[in-house]
């Protein structure tokens, strides 16, 4: 692995919060990070960590899909099952430099994890 | 363009069903396509036609994010705006044979298309 290119950098942050380490998972993540998520645009290594970690916490596996890059860019696809939901497949499209994650759109369907928060509810 | 590269197969349906040619898009679909779309998953080019169609039909623009694959296999990322929704992220990762698409793992977000839907009712 060198940490100048993206695959093996989001590769490692993705290995790293599915493995539940999510201070390792950081450790990829610029402190000035961009993240487009689907409930709107996440600024700061600390509104990406307040955004990962209920997500993180509640995972129960997670599968890769697909995974491709080059220095600069990558795109992994996965499947998660979670307490709230039992598919729950996620597209993370990033940008790298220096070794660290600085922007990343990030796709994911939020309307079944709603619908299991409401029939909890 | 080789028929063979998965990320041309893809580039090249994306193009057409966001230029509003879904007839030219369906030619890179395999017959008995399996797509694991957000709502489950549809089996057969028939169902996938009649998946993309109420999308393609209220698509204003599209702007590709990324593109990466092999040979086989490819994942598109790209924004929408629709007359439904301003920004409509989606993510499809395809696995592609003898040039056309024969499995596409389909990622987007629901939630503002049923809330906008919701709203107009």
């Amino acid at each position: 692995m060198t940490d100048n290119k993206a695959l093996d950098v989001v590769l490692a942050y993705y290995r790293a919060w599915t493995g539940g380490d999510l201070d390792t998972a950081m450790t990829y993540i610029a402190d000035d990070v961009v993240c487009d998520a689907p409930a709107g645009r996440l600024t700061g290594a600390e509104a990406y960590r307040a955004f990962m970690a209920p997500f993180a916490g509640m995972l129960k596996s997670a599968e890769l899909i697909g995974a491709f890059g080059d220095d600069e860019r990558a795109v992994i696809v996965y499947d998660t099952t979670t307490t709230l939901v039992e598919s729950g497949p996620a597209a993370e499209c990033v940008t790298v430099r220096d070794g660290r994650i600085t922007h990343n759109r990030f796709i994911f369907d939020r309307l079944p994890f709603q619908q299991a928060r409401a029939a909890t509810q």
